[in-house]
């Protein structure tokens, strides 16, 4: 059994701030590569969204998530000098510093090892929507 | 040398909100897969928990930690739609949120290569005792 | 083609508490690993600093992040136990609790996949100047 790296590029077109499930696609490549066992790497290429793991029951979880940030980083040209880019580019930003850009998910059988309750998530942090990119890198065997 | 990826499933107990070591039993995986140089990923199968690295000197440094996020993100029904599962329980997904459900490790000399002050934590999030499971991912030879 | 493990330890100065732009340092070990396809991971073997990838473009992003943490997570004594070590000491432990301890980058063609405007920083989180070790791991072939 020899190990081997392969990489995929996922490209997911957000529509504003929320949480987008990407488990599925990121299960179907999986399942392409016939890695048995192994690690799954996700790498988003942005500043300004996010990746994250979580629940995947009850979508008031994500609305709630979405909200709390929403307070807790507000949209407030006088707080920030980078204001160029809209009142929304800095708070994303901030949001994706608190986040992830990165995620690791072992495989084994030859499925992701989630737990039964998570889930895999883009979070868009900008109000207007964007293709994101999200490399899917599986080492393993 | 040949670089094989193997996983171990490590259980741990906990006990209410707080931070829970268990540097020394990802440290008896590792010596355990006779793996000289190679990474060691760890994996949290659960959404309102999280892994993180953290200071293991001072206990007051883990309880500053608990202090913070509880206020941080307080249990406050009114302010979540997400709430039949207790009032802790989106507090416990927005801190997950807000902190790690993997990290990495290198290994070097068939150790992990913490700092001197770097401990390994789950971070309970959840009022009530649970079972928690971290997958343990090692890569290399 | 063999997939090989290995490990470089990069030391950076910093001068308090600001991000620091580790791209360039990274990037030159890539290219030394001669590895085409596979994954970087970083480990900061600190608990009062974050790795964090950020926008690379405009320096007022990187003052604003600072600005933002420094609010949300006050120099105030008086709310913490650990304060020992002086008034930024347990802020800085919280802020790398809410950042990064490790970070991953897959390799393509022998490069760093980052995006355009993603660069990699070391974020100081204590007042005084320290040396930092980020230690490089590259997996791949």
């Amino acid at each position: 059994m020899i190990v081997t790296h392969t990489q995929n590029l996922l490209k997911i077109g957000t529509r504003g701030k929320s949480l987008y499930d990407i488990t599925r696609q990121v299960e179907a490549i999986v399942a392409q590569s016939n890695t048995k066992v192994g690690l799954c790497t996700l790498f988003l290429r942005h500043s300004s969204a996010s990746l994250i793991i979580q629940e995947n029951a009850d979508p008031d979880v994500l609305a709630d998530l979405e909200t709390f940030f929403a307070k807790l980083v507000p949209e407030n040209g006088r707080d920030y000098r980078h204001s160029n880019e809209g009142a929304d580019d800095m708070p994303a930003h901030i949001r994706t510093a608190l986040t992830k850009t990165s995620e690791n998910i072992p495989i084994a059988n030859g499925r992701l090892a989630l737990g039964t309750w998570q889930g895999i998530y883009i979070w868009e942090h900008r109000s207007l929507g964007r293709t994101r990119e999200v490399l899917v890198h599986i080492s393993g065997n």
